[in-house]
């Protein structure tokens, strides 16, 4: 298939584009030049042409992008729109934000459960959803075709979660723990590390600083 | 100064060497090899030795890194364990998950106050601290060194709030909501984008089941 030869890097700046163009549809903007494009992403407007013609190329000389024809094929790269089924596991502070942010149902992206082994919390609701028993947990999986396991667990737990939700069957893992989880072959993984951006910030922070 | 020259692309990498490095320092272990670590962090070793040059390099042939050394020096680019106060704006569920989130104030960057416009939150107390009323903000910041403004509001008030933020005073923006805030010339911003990994997830697991 053509997006096969996407780099990495280009996949990365996907979600940006998405974002760009979801906001031009948003104002009912139907055409985008890739030189207004690099004024408002703050991209080389080159760089934005060689990453579009990765996959297909809608741009015409003279004419542009059509907004809404690029905006679905980058939804169908990244998988934007078609339905995936995820349960948290850990009903904590980030787990319990995640729940509650319903963008990501909107997406295609719908949380179906969330499960933590404190009885403390097990049975309250959040979000309108019950959280359940890591007991439960198995047999939910299997009954439910889950596809995704959101992992927001504390750090010393988050590999043996996603040990367990792999051989459950999930097909990919989203790892809030600060702590990269491993998994086999087959499957996929992402681990978030929200300090990560907190360092850039003070690097541009001191640059700033020392530097002007 | 040196490390002016650091590239973008090499300072986005910083924060996994910093990850992995602590990781090494908790195990005891003090010297790494380019190759062991390019094992461990699934990286090429030519561009680690490459990454690690540009700040002076550290490396000795068939000694490798010393890992204390190699993580202060990188910890001193980003600013990790500097002094950085911090207010959150917004007391959303994002904003609650930050507050209590203990590891960043660990590494030096404490989050002294937190800010709602909404009656039926300002007063209640979070992680030990009081929710304020927004109409405190300005006083707040000015007389308490605030550096970093970290919004957690809904969308349609972010620049708003980055803005206000800016206009008193704080350098560095670290942003939640679903959307790019500008700032002028001489402050620093990092926009999160929490879906952006949620879609390059999916993205991975359509190209897995496609290709496999």
């Amino acid at each position: 298939m053509q997006e096969n030869r996407i780099s990495d890097a280009v996949i990365h700046r996907l979600p940006k584009y998405y974002r760009y163009l979801s906001e031009l549809e948003a104002l009912g903007i139907e055409r985008v030049s890739s030189s207004r494009m690099s004024h408002d992403m703050n991209l080389n407007a080159s760089q934005i042409r060689r990453d579009l013609n990765c996959f297909g190329g809608f741009g015409q000389q003279g004419y542009g992008y059509q907004v809404g024809r690029l905006k679905q094929e980058i939804m169908r790269i990244l998988g934007i729109g078609s339905s995936y089924r995820a349960v948290i596991v850990g009903a904590g502070n980030i787990g319990q934000a995640l729940l509650k942010y319903r963008h990501f149902a909107d997406e295609g992206y719908e949380i179906v459960a969330v499960f933590d082994a404190d009885p403390n919390l097990i049975g309250r609701e959040v979000a309108g959803r019950p959280i359940r028993s890591m007991d439960e947990l198995p047999e939910f999986v299997k009954n439910n075709g889950v596809d995704i396991g959101i992992i927001a667990v504390p750090k010393p737990f988050a590999q043996k979660t996603a040990d367990m939700l792999v051989s459950l069957g999930v097909k990919g893992i989203w790892n809030f723990a600060p702590v990269d989880v491993q998994v086999r072959r087959g499957v996929s993984v992402e681990n978030v590390h929200l300090s990560d951006s907190l360092y850039i910030l003070s690097y541009h922070m001191r640059d700033q600083r020392e530097n002007n």
